[in-house]
């Protein structure tokens, strides 16, 4: 192995330059202000967590932790989601806490590089849990809400596909009882959106025509209203039949929302974290091959923490986020104001930038002329701004002799 | 070793609940907005880096730093401050941008659990650094915007202690040359402020009676522009004395500003990183034992990442200005409604919640009532607050029959 450049940094993780840093932060703070006005309070919990407790609970797949070690030589974790912290507070600290519960957060979060493209080793995410209110208008609220900070943070176009684990739990038990391989290779079909391999899986099985056509059929099972009366025909299952009568109720409440027109019913979707137990959603952004947001039920993760508790909650990627709305143009900038003075004049040039500084939209700076220099070599931009040095600014003051 | 209790965390780490959360991200919300009015850019930097860089160049001792490999087995860190992250970007990525730079940042940081007492593992830092400028007048801008963020993180009451390592290093050479010991010994009792074990030192010294008594003498060197004076009848030696005539000079540039009555010379103070080239300073709140800011000048930092370059910085530590503000009165929080209705209401209570989210200083939660339920059980506070299952909320809106 050998010795990394001093320029170098560690695979999967990024530095952001000021526009994109200013850009990052912008897109934070909407959707965190978006979240308090719903209610919902911002916690901070470490970065580093026991990895018997946090790390276990959190569904990343083991060889995806970043694992250390501490002095009395206990494993930990850099977090790899901020759903099992959150569980561990609000079943400790929190734990007189009443119910419903409602805590949001921005965070980054771990997982140790992966080969495929595109997969960050840290990233951001700003997200809620909802604690203790195990209805169909709670789980309707967090997806409601995810769609108002994607709003927020600037997303134009969006769609939210929804799901519920319950469908194709029930709809495999059905037909594939006792044939836990082949749910399994269907599952990972779907989780890649590998439709062509789930066909082609279905007919390897061997299964009766009727049968197989109900598996195929669900690869339609994607729209609006319309798909949990189409779901309904497909499956006598008495899981399947809960989840989709639990997605038509949330459907109703994001009607009465006024948001169902970004949501598509998707029954073939898998939530990514194994924990979720009820309805599971993602948000797609236009031209992004992956999801800026995900979320779902996760009824049975506060038992782990001793506070058993139904659950519901999202997280937005918001570096993702990032990617889309990077593209757009910037926002109108603060004024940029260099300030140039001789030694002489220095106590009212630093005035002038004080008074600068504390009016909204404008940002001063300041520099002292050396010995003689009477002036800066400023070049006037095409769109009127003045180029010093490769920075920009708006005005120049000076004060000198 | 025992397994961690399930509510247990990592020793030196904390969790922050609602209402501390809220006071942290607003200093670091304020002290970032005070950063950009004075033209310093936030750039991010990744949590982990690698060991045979950052770790190296970042001046924390070794065995504070946490460590781990990844796949190649190669050494990785979690940062232990931000001024060497920011010296690779500079170095780096940024090697194109001319001089002055001025780059901000908002992050947490990390040192291995240390045995006394108040000291944090993970902790919130706020700080900018000013590279390519290595005037007097760079130093006194990054000590008066340390002031303005202290004032803008709302500290009342505080004191900058300003030094300067060469002072220290020349007093030393010109009177203990060759006696390496006596001096860490003596830097060892002034870091850590213990002017009783520094006297014992020198007595144990057996040195000439005017040195013993030039070197007690410096434990009076603290004050205001007085000290630069006398100082400079304490010692001979030009590298102390180029220190006396730098720290005169920032004084100069600080009265320009307006804001030397917060700022006391102190020639006695150790700067606690060893990166340090020139003055050094620290904040101290009132009833504080332990500085809310430290920085200083390191001018050979950048070279070790090859873009040789003067610079001059500080960090706030968040978490500790939290600490001073915490006790103080909460500002004023926004007002929070609760909107309860029963299903047949659903869409007019979601459209009341929706206009009091979009109105500024509001927060809505909502919640449907079971049915049958014509109410909550709210009970009237001393202070006019409504208080329903633990939550306060100033008003109560129902939509039901």
């Amino acid at each position: 192995m050998s010795k990394p450049k001093v320029f170098e940094k560690p695979t999967g993780v990024k530095d952001y330059l000021p526009e994109a840093a200013a850009k990052l932060r912008r897109i934070e703070y909407r959707v965190m202000q978006c979240m308090e006005r719903w209610g919902y309070r911002e916690i901070i919990t470490p970065t580093l967590e026991y990895y018997d407790t946090v790390g276990v609970a959190s569904s990343t797949e083991d060889k995806k932790l970043f694992k250390l070690l501490d002095r009395n030589g206990t494993t930990l974790v850099m977090r790899s989601d901020m759903t099992a912290p959150i569980a561990r507070v609000a079943s400790s600290l929190l734990k007189e806490h009443p119910f419903p519960l409602r805590l949001s957060y921005q965070a980054n979060v771990f997982r140790a590089f992966e080969a495929e493209a595109g997969r960050d080793a840290e990233f951001f995410q700003t997200g809620v849990e909802l604690i203790g209110d195990a209805s169909s208008e709670a789980d309707a609220e967090v997806i409601a809400l995810a769609i108002a900070c994607l709003q927020a943070a600037g997303v134009q176009q969006f769609k939210i596909a929804l799901g519920h684990v319950g469908f194709l739990n029930g709809l495999f038990q059905e037909t594939l009882q006792q044939r836990q391989d082949a749910q399994t290779a269907l599952k990972a079909c779907l989780l890649s959106r590998d439709h062509v391999g789930y066909r082609e899986t279905i007919k390897s099985l061997g299964l009766p025509r009727e049968m197989q056509q109900e598996l195929e059929g669900i690869l339609r099972l994607r729209g609006g209203e319309e798909i949990c009366r189409q779901a309904r025909q497909v499956t006598k299952d008495p899981v399947a039949q809960h989840a989709i009568a639990h997605l038509c109720e949330i459907w109703d409440v994001l009607e009465a929302y006024g948001v169902s027109e970004h949501v598509l019913i998707d029954l073939t979707m898998i939530g990514d974290f194994s924990y979720y137990t009820g309805m599971t959603f993602e948000g797609y952004a236009a031209d992004m091959g992956f999801p800026v947001c995900s979320g779902g039920r996760y009824d049975n993760l506060l038992a782990q923490f001793g506070r058993p508790a139904p659950a519901t909650g999202f997280a937005l990627k918001t570096n993702r986020i990032l990617e889309v709305i990077g593209k757009s143009k910037a926002e109108e900038a603060p004024q940029r104001v260099l300030i140039v003075y001789t030694e002489h004049h220095r106590a009212a040039a630093l005035a002038k930038a004080r008074e600068y500084r504390s009016r909204e939209g404008f940002i001063a700076e300041t520099r002292l002329l050396a010995d003689g220099q009477q002036g800066l070599n400023a070049v006037r931009q095409a769109d009127g701004a003045l180029q010093v040095h490769g920075s920009r600014y708006c005005d120049i003051i000076s004060f000198t002799e």
